[in-house]
């Protein structure tokens, strides 16, 4: 337990609540957050606690504290609210924060929550909840400072004063007619432009949006591109119809990349974090490649069983298999990561595809010659320097690396091509089929030399 | 050639300068720093066409055009410019971008650019580049707002009037007292509050900030956490020495995350786009550690050799390896990527080591029980219903898959507190630690149930 969750714990202990508040108002949202997480889970005897320790929180920083919160944390709160209390974090929320919470959340809670929201919040939430999942629309917000061109900068300033306090940024400002997106005024604008300027003439006309269906990975992406606070999101008609900010974004931008990497392991993803995710959903999501990978690879071995003459004859074939093979994966997982990656950061496109793979033959050649020639070497001197095992050797490397690279490029752009994620194409996959072919490569290249 | 290009290109040719300039004017300096770097790369034989192009940028527009674009066209364009146009690009550069640059460039070329910069700029570039690579010093920017304590808001704003239209974010602002930082205020802040309110009854004194030397990556962690727009950075005094911005975060998030990823797939890291690398340097991040594991899978073979009189009596065993140890590489690289990933986003600690390792081994168990059941009925359908080799195959694989997600998950902890990148300890160094070890697993247990 972190030294705060003492203190605190003790002086609830010791019923100095007024100590308690002063300590949590000193504290940052997010950290808090990190507090009750502790309580949450280490101490579940003490969920009495948990409660009173949130009522104790300054009302300004409750609901953030709660926006903060995982979902088991939020639902086991609103579960003890009464209908006052959720009221007032339900008016401090974000809508997108409320909307995010409402996906997690089991029916019965959602329509708590409706219940006890306004009817323009109602008509907001489902207005977003009805884009699809990972769409621009669904992680944007309807809380943004909209201006009249006609305006002058002192008008603009007055009418942030009065309807900035809730809205999710206020520092940039979007210009509309009849709903329409016409033009973008940064508060920096304001400040440098001349008291009575009119917006009209001051507002930027070169507007970059997004459509509300775009898809979230590739808003964030422009996030990193134009390092943009805030982007608006537009329908077909070029109605603003709400923002999506910068934190958003990187909230995405992380989400994205945990979901590469552990798909690049063969991992089903997973939103929670590792500790927080159960043993069984940890089985659960690994366990189903592992058989499929598992299947696949008595492929592999069917294959073998041709050879097995091959291997009576020459048992150092056999030892020196799992050398091939494991080269083989590792160049073709190379090869597949870098256009995983180039894909995901938009660097690469399906149109480069032939440009792509003769870039990586020529490398494979490369690759696969020095390879070659330590192979070459090392098994001359380990094995009664038996040049025609060596040959075979070099050979074997030369022919595994090239497929491998070629294999590890293609696969990837091509699941970009028919709509599937990319990720999936990596290490383990191509480990299994670069397994396959290369001993397959291994002992035809063996048949030969040795005339078996 | 995108249409963009086209239109100019041909416009340029018609020696169409002002419909040219009208074109780059509606278009954004990051879309125009792609312009420029299609231009550059694709047509090499237009370098007059290249500068002609830059030099009809509007003014403000040329130096964040600059600032978006990567160190060979940086270096072109320096070479071309007059000391004039160097002066006028570094005016409008943030230092942080300077410096940047800077770290990129050869010595005679940053001789050139401190030559044409302000003893101001000098000294705050020569400040920035003492710090350690990686450090929150090296990517902040010293281009902030700072206020004082006893100033009234509307005397704050005319501060920001008059300073601001230089500073990278105007939107966080800082109270410092003789150098130390006491206090923050946003924007919104000065908004919500009244016209002579003193800043330092409104300003935020639970401040956040990190250290000169703080690790960027944890930087960049904490703007994931906190949702900040910037974050002041102190020296061991407390001292405000700059601030570092969102958008900085974002690119070390990004720029982290591919390190890792490449990493992973035993790739020396290297920041140049896909496309961007050549042949040579694009072979040379992947031999080496494909070298590496080569040789070392040479042990795995040594070790096989021991069995050579075994796999003349049961070629079974040889055609079923590749399946086992294939299950052992993908179930060590789970673990090891859940864990990479975890340490990356301070989700897991070393302390966790014992907990986490635990956890594995769980999980492990579940896993092998499944695997083994479906591998020992496909053996026994497969190879003649010889039921000892079905036992075989599954001790084989529950022993291997235990074994394999506890190398996968202590690896990274361990790299993590000797100080090296757990990203080395993925996916192939993985396969081949496993590899030797199932082999040898998978024998042994061989030679006692079929008594050889």
């Amino acid at each position: 337990m972190t030294e705060l969750l003492n203190d605190v714990h003790s002086l609830l202990k010791e019923k100095n609540f007024f100590k308690v508040k002063n300590i949590l108002k000193a504290e940052n949202p997010a950290d808090l957050a990190a507090l009750f997480e502790e309580l949450f889970y280490n101490n579940f005897d003490e969920q009495k606690e948990f409660m009173m320790l949130f009522r104790l929180l300054p009302k300004d920083s409750a609901a953030e504290t709660f926006a903060y919160m995982n979902t088991d944390m939020r639902r086991h709160l609103i579960d003890m609210f009464t209908d006052k209390e959720l009221r007032e974090i339900l008016d401090e929320l974000y809508i997108d924060d409320t909307v995010d919470m409402i996906e997690e959340l089991p029916a019965n809670v959602v329509a708590r929550i409706l219940k006890n929201s306004t009817t323009g919040e109602r008509k907001a939430i489902n207005e977003i909840l009805h884009y699809p999942r990972d769409s621009a629309g669904s992680i944007m917000t309807i809380e943004y400072v909209s201006l009249h061109k006609d305006m002058t900068v002192s008008e603009a300033f007055e009418k942030i004063r009065k309807v900035g306090v809730n809205k999710e940024t206020i520092y940039t400002c979007y210009v509309t007619e009849n709903r329409r997106l016409i033009g973008i005024v940064t508060v920096k604008d304001l400040f440098m432009a001349d008291e009575d300027a009119k917006i009209f003439d001051i507002m930027e006309t070169n507007i970059i949006s997004v459509d509300t269906h775009e898809d979230k990975e590739i808003v964030a992406n422009m996030f990193a591109k134009y390092d943009f606070l805030a982007l608006p999101v537009v329908d077909r008609d070029n109605r603003l119809v709400g923002i999506v900010t910068f934190d958003d974004a990187m909230e995405v931008i992380e989400e994205e990349n945990t979901e590469d990497v552990t798909k690049m392991a063969a991992i089903a993803p997973n939103e929670e974090s590792y500790f927080r995710t159960g043993i069984f959903k940890h089985v659960g999501s690994r366990v189903i490649w592992l058989l499929i990978f598992m299947i696949s690879a008595f492929i592999t071995q069917r294959q073998l069983t041709h050879y097995e003459d091959m291997l009576v004859v020459v048992p150092t074939l056999v030892a020196l298999m799992p050398m091939i093979t494991d080269t083989g994966g590792n160049c073709g997982s190379q090869s597949s990561t870098m256009i995983i990656r180039g894909l995901a950061l938009g660097e690469i496109r399906f149109s480069d595809f032939f440009k792509l793979v003769f870039k990586e033959f020529r490398i494979a050649i490369m690759v696969s010659a020095v390879l070659a020639v330590v192979a070459g070497v090392v098994t001359y001197l380990l094995y009664g320097h038996d040049i025609l095992v060596s040959t075979v050797i070099m050979l074997a490397i030369i022919c595994t690396v090239i497929m491998a690279k070629l294999i590890g490029a293609a696969l990837p752009m091509l699941a970009k091509r028919i709509g599937l994620d990319p990720a999936l194409m990596a290490s383990p996959l191509i480990t299994t089929i670069v397994d396959c072919c290369s001993i397959f490569l291994y002992f035809t290249i063996a048949s030969y030399i040795l005339k078996i």
